[in-house]
């Protein structure tokens, strides 16, 4: 087997298997693997992702014996198929596609009907008996190559048709004929020459040479790299070829193309699910350029052919143990397979499969699992439209991908980056390509004007989480005008319109949404989540409306309640400013003592909502000038509140001014230097907690949490000041409560010297945002000038503040649990920085011991699921 | 011995010897010591240093048991002497002292002929036949009583002085006659009255015991929190006290008091040396009030006297093996030793020394080594005046503490801080006094006009290393009027002036100063010290000039070349300017062209004064806008220069802002965002190397260094890019060099991950400026606002930007080095931040096993003698 560079399949017998997915693309081991099942797929062979590799590391070149492998298997494919290249009578055509090994939808370019050249097409013609299809496939495969392999832009070829068709009076390029189509080759062939100064290439060997070498090197081109980044899909993989015999579903009504799904990829039901084009080509459908039939109706054009592919799916769903997403060609109303994997699913989808599977006993619960994308569902943690506002439904389309999407609406991919940066876009769009999808990456929603389920648009959508409302045909868009219309309504750029991906329902302005909830199959599944997860998850709260999300969402506490959060509230803001302007610790303290009381009532709020669960509070953290007024304006207005002059305001904040405030007064060296904010707070939350059980009887054992802390002295003088407040308070308050003090460890000195810090912390929260940002050296708010270039070249394989470091960072982090419990073989450690809800970085903490992660509110699902994981994982490891 | 808070010495015989210092202090282990070898010292006794914590302890009081075993001291003191407290007849009178470990001149308060009162004094009167003598000690002591224990301002005292000369129509105190002074007693103890409401203490146990009490309480003053603070002396030693039978220097001409050295403070000169004044106490000598006599008089006057001084102080400096400082007074003819100490002296004086008993065969070069605090060298290695240059001089005092000094003249210690922070100043003062520590710290140099070589300016000024020129009588200083005048010639506030500390000159105007050599005992030494060394010295250095000051001063190479401050220079800034506001890669080469000769010029320049010494280069580190113009003004003048509109210039300087730059775009971020910055470097080092080897056979083998580097990514980006350059000029230039390519270490992560770097570097150089700022999340430029905080609490025991901080940022250097050296055994470190010129850290970088420490050129000698202590240090504890 050394040195096979070609994997013939056909007749029912396979060189490869379905395990061979890195040698072969997804694609060219599913080919293998249904052509060993008996399943009727056309005869092809496909080039391995190694002669890829070779490819690129051998200057663009394929060696001879690589052409020899390639050569003797079009040889046998032509025995195989009775059909010849070049042989007019009988003339061998082939589709050439690419399939790396994840699949890569609309990413990689596809050429059919090679083979066709001058001479072919009039045989073909006359052994079909329709000419205007033999002319349509040859100029349709010379636009194609000429796009994909000669790099002549679409446009080029469009403007000669839309002329070939203004010049009969044409609106369809169905109403083209013979001679039209005739004209239209001419025409395509000369924009080729005098593009190139060549010709269009009329030996079908050159034209595979060609369409081969085009495959590989889209391996590289934008779009694919774009995909790979946005799903984590390794550079160096690279992509198989597979030529493959054509089968024409557009030889007549007798033809038909299609797609399906053995269960619904929108909502996951279990019923067979699919799209087809009578008379047509399988990109027509992929393409959403006309809107296809409902699979269903096939049983009635073609009750035979349906019965047989309801009964090959079936056992491919079955053999492969998950949906599977096809496509098949009916040929004179004989039925192929041309492709089958696993389909992708809306996270909805996704869950119900996987519980649905279970109930089946098709697969495991360990197996559902692992087989949920955390992040994947985050589709289903976003609030939805309200279902009790009365809508104004404009226009009704597909409901291609579910969820909401408000926002103001973009006709241009480019705008939706850019708008998308200032606020929430709609991007719409008569039908999306691949090269939209930086447009559609920056949009909460997508709304087309045509195309199926199955279009680019909802396919790509459904794999990104994007609501999106596909063939919406009622509307008519005019991109130019950067309009559409709805009847008699006309939306313009920046309009709010409101989407409705569950329902297909466009509406005009911004309709009200409402929480999403964990119920259902979706509730059972986290149920199962928990029972295998070993790490706890908070969630990061500061208000007790995200409090409440959060216990909605499974919360098992507050991990991280920023208390400055609530300084910046209208009401409390000036007493926080007259505090920062005062020149004297009296001046501050009549000052706190106004703040004293909000904040003891927030934390009542938070401790209230969260019911005995254990809550961390942060101690103040920002540096002071983040409270202070930004310029003169907001100067004067304070000036009026707190009746402190402008000049003394305008003083004190340049007098605040720091060159790196990241590195400067903030964290504990606030509580250090101005004790009597620290006395307030620790006042407040200590009263807050006494107060709850003597008057509700919910008993709270508050969390302090010390940030910043670099050296255990610094802990050490938070820490007596906070048991001296907190023994007067509970002393005051004549009841008995227990509190906590912990800290931070988000100092890279912290963590190299967690074994002293930890004799003085009852607990530490790794702070993962600033331990990357001093780790590494990098502000996050100026990193983004250059971490792009640093992705882009490779130099980091991740932006290190949305997944942790593991290799650097992790480092620390691993250092300051080991020597914090070398001190303490039990100190509760959790953390509390983003990276608290990203799956890869939880994964990492469930596998250094810490014992919980805190996240946002809205990815507390998320970080359950991939605490699960992270249990099932290692257990499996275990096994092993 | 256990429980024994009271060490009795008297009659040849005493409780302690001179080893107790931590329990007795300095003085008191002097004291016990000297009583032991039978010196003549008045008897007493030493309450310990344990005592004084008790005191701490015990909320500010003694124990009964403490207090009894007082009064057995007494009564012995009483009976040793002869004499008793409140004997009218025979009264015993003591004086009470402070006494530390550590001396701590001026600091703490002593008060001198407690057991006076209004019986007692008659007395004394009578038994000295000196009524005058009396009264002036009973009105010294109330006064000295009643600042020190009472607590009331000395100027109130002087007030009452002051009146009843004025009264008298009196210019000096002598003139006071014996009634004047009981007057004066009268008005002292009625100040007292009025201010306490309580009657001056008459009796004398009374008295003892408030005396003990304040002087545990001056432990805590502020003047001695500061004096440890600079000095680094822990605040829990406690000091001890020291109650000493009174002798008397001032009861008519055949008595007399002094101070000395065995040799000379100042120069080091084996020569004896000392002052006394006649029919004075030793206060009197100290306080700088009247200007003593040399010590040879005292051959003249009481020539058997001398000769016991001469031959007690020789067989002291032989016991203690070092020069020592002592304090005698003379009663009748009757030699009594006070005190004796190790001697402070001038850098100048201690190195000569050093060098000298060496020579005497004294102690071994390595104690001598030992012997010198490496800071102090630091007063060695400044500017002179140059002595080509002819002086007015305008007045001469006493060479109080060698150096020069040139500034603009203070009259008060706080001018001299506030005044000192924008240039430099000297600080002319009638006398100083231990208020005035804090501008004497802050100044160039001091000036006074009363006071001997050991008056409080020339103590203090010699342990600071400033120059100092005191008791410079022909001056007359006015405070007030913020002038002084020499002769006719009048200099103000404001005015420059010249110090010469080895002359005592005083010059109008700003004096040339010229650089200092290394030559005589002062080369030896640091032949010597070389001679035990462990680790390479190199320095930091930017241009040819400070290479040189390196190299004269023994630097083996440059460590740290920061080639951005070449970019300052007003020729080069507009094109470096230029070349970051171009806006595409082409432009900014056609600016880097520009600035390519002149790095190629300023490298060839510092290759050739180090004359084949390694120089390692580091490649462009600050963010790019600090080269750019502040503000509107400039950035008019840089578009007059390169053509570009003031508004873009304005626009891309606000483009570039960052909210921390310490942590933003800078490092090898510019060099893997701007690989063209790099090349030019590059190009510019090899060229530079291989043109020096052509023309001049210099051999270099340049050090290129990668600033910033977190990720081997970056390393290797930086290092591929490098290679490739530089080969390309090699070839050009056909001549072959060497060059090696390293990073520093000054990202936390890079240490932890030094494992992976050290694959790809040759050498390693420790940034602990950075290391610091990030390690401890301290942003230097900012950190003063809290740094002073945190040294007062005592979090910080030092600036950890002055003094590595081992126990931190130490131990990230700790891991960088042994993971580094897992890889490379033999990897080539160094430390290049700050922290390689502090004899602290160097003793650290010693004990991790680096190459070398780079410092700045003034450094050098520190860090050689600094480097040649911890190789001494260790070897001594390997012996052990």
């Amino acid at each position: 087997m050394k040195n096979k560079f070609v994997y013939f399949f056909g007749e029912g017998k396979a060189d490869g298997n379905g395990q061979m997915k890195d040698l072969l693309g997804g694609k060219g081991a599913g080919l293998a693997e249904m052509t060993n099942a008996k399943i009727p797929v056309p005869a092809g062979f496909t080039i391995t992702t190694d002669v890829c590799k070779f490819f690129y590391l051998n200057k663009e070149k394929l060696t001879a014996e690589i052409q020899l492998q390639i050569s003797q298997a079009v040889k046998k494919l032509e025995t195989v198929s009775g059909k010849k290249f070049s042989n007019v009578e009988n003339p061998l055509l082939v589709s050439v596609r690419s399939g790396a090994k994840f699949s890569m939808p609309g990413m990689m370019d596809t050429i059919l009907n090679l083979g066709l050249n001058d001479k072919v097409v009039v045989g073909l013609a006359e052994k079909t008996k329709n000419p205007r299809f033999a002319y349509d496939a040859f100029r349709r495969f010379i636009q194609m190559f000429g796009n994909v392999v000669l790099g002549i832009g679409k446009e080029e070829f469009e403007m000669v048709l839309t002329k070939k068709k203004d010049d009969i009076g044409a609106k369809l390029d169905t109403e083209l004929v013979q001679s039209d189509l005739q004209d239209l080759i001419g025409g395509y062939k000369k924009l080729i020459k005098s593009k190139l100064g060549k010709e269009f290439p009329q030996d079908p060997k050159t034209q595979l040479q060609m369409a081969i070498f085009a495959v590989f090197k889209s391996w590289y081109n934008s779009r694919a790299e774009t995909y790979r980044k946005l799903n984590k899909i390794a550079d160096d993989l690279g992509t198989a070829v597979n030529v493959q015999a054509m089968v024409f579903g557009n030889l007549g009504d007798d033809c038909a193309t299609g797609v399906g799904f053995t269960r619904n990829p929108a909502t996951g039901e279990n019923k067979f699910y699919g799209e087809y084009l009578t008379n047509a080509q399988g990109e027509d459908v992929v393409a959403g350029i006309r809107t296809p039939q409902p699979i269903v109706k096939l049983a009635q054009d073609m009750p035979g052919v349906y019965k047989q592919l309801r009964d090959i799916t079936d056992r491919l769903e079955k053999h492969y143990r998950d949906v599977q997403d096809f496509e098949f060609t009916i040929e004179k109303e004989k039925l192929f397979m041309l492709q089958t994997r696993i389909g992708k699913r809306t996270a909805q989808a996704a869950i119900k499969i996987a519980v649905d599977m279970v109930k089946e006993k098709l697969i495991t619960k360990e197996e559902a699992i692992l087989r949920i994308d955390p992040e994947q569902i985050n589709q289903l943690l976003h609030p939805i439209l309200d279902p009790k506002v009365e809508k104004k439904v404009i226009a009704k389309g597909l409901p291609a991908s579910p969820g909401a999407a408000v926002g103001t609406v973009v006709f241009t991919a480019d705008q939706a980056v850019e708008q998308g940066q200032k606020g929430k876009v709609i991007l719409v769009r008569k039908e999306t390509c691949p090269d939209d999808i930086h447009g559609m990456d920056a949009a909460q929603g997508v709304l087309t004007g045509r195309g199926g389920m199955t279009s680019h648009a909802a396919v790509v959508a459904r794999g990104m989480g994007r609501c999106c409302v596909a063939g919406c045909e009622s509307i008519k868009i005019s991109e130019e005008e950067k309009l559409f219309k709805a009847g008699d309504i006309v939306i313009k750029e920046g309009d709010w319109i409101s989407l409705d991906g569950n329902t297909g329902e466009v509406i005009p302005g911004k309709v009200a949404t409402v929480e999403p909830s964990l119920s259902g199959e979706f509730g059972q599944f986290m149920k199962w989540a928990d029972s295998f997860r070993k790490i706890g998850v908070r969630a990061n709260a500061d208000i007790p409306r995200d409090a409440k999300v959060a216990k909605n969402f499974g919360a098992e506490g507050i991990g991280l309640c920023r208390t400055e959060h609530m300084f910046f509230a209208q009401d409390r803001l000036p007493f926080m400013q007259e505090m920062i302007l005062s020149d004297t610790e009296d001046d501050r303290r009549v000052a706190l003592k106004k703040l004293l009381k909000f904040q003891k009532e927030d934390f009542k709020g938070l401790f209230k909502e969260m019911d005995g669960f254990p809550v961390t509070i942060r101690t103040l953290d920002p540096p002071l000038h983040e409270f202070l007024p930004k310029n003169k304006k907001e100067a004067e207005e304070l000036s009026k509140i707190i009746k402190i002059p402008v000049e003394e305001i305008m003083a004190k904040t340049e007098a605040l001014h720091e060159f790196n405030p990241m590195l400067g007064h903030r964290g504990c060296r606030l509580g250090i230097t101005y004790p009597e904010i620290t006395e307030m707070q620790v006042r407040a939350i200590i009263t807050a907690a006494c107060e709850l059980l003597k008057e509700e009887k919910i008993k709270v054992v508050p969390e302090i949490m010390i940030p910043l802390v670099g050296n255990v002295s610094e802990l050490k003088d938070q820490k007596e000041l906070t048991i001296k407040i907190a023994e007067e308070v509970i002393e005051e308050q004549k009841v008995k409560i227990q509190y906590h003090i912990g800290t931070m460890i988000e100092v890279p000195r912290a963590a190299v010297t967690a074994d002293e810090i930890a004799t003085e912390a009852e607990f530490f929260s790794f702070g993962t945002n600033d331990l990357t940002q001093m780790g590494m050296g990098f502000s996050r708010d100026d990193s983004g000038k250059f971490i792009k270039v640093y992705l882009e070249k490779k130099i980091f394989a991740d932006d290190p503040f949305k997944t942790l470091d593991q290799n650097g960072i992790g480092k620390l982090i691993e250092i300051g649990v080991q020597k914090g419990r070398s001190v303490k073989p039990h100190l509760k450690i959790g953390i509390c920085g983003e990276h608290g809800g990203d799956p890869e970085s939880i994964k990492f903490c469930h596998k250094v011991g810490m014992n919980y992660v805190s996240c946002s509110p809205y990815r507390v699902p998320i970080a359950r699921l991939a605490a699960a994981q992270a249990s099932i994982a290692t257990s499996v490891t275990r096994d092993k």
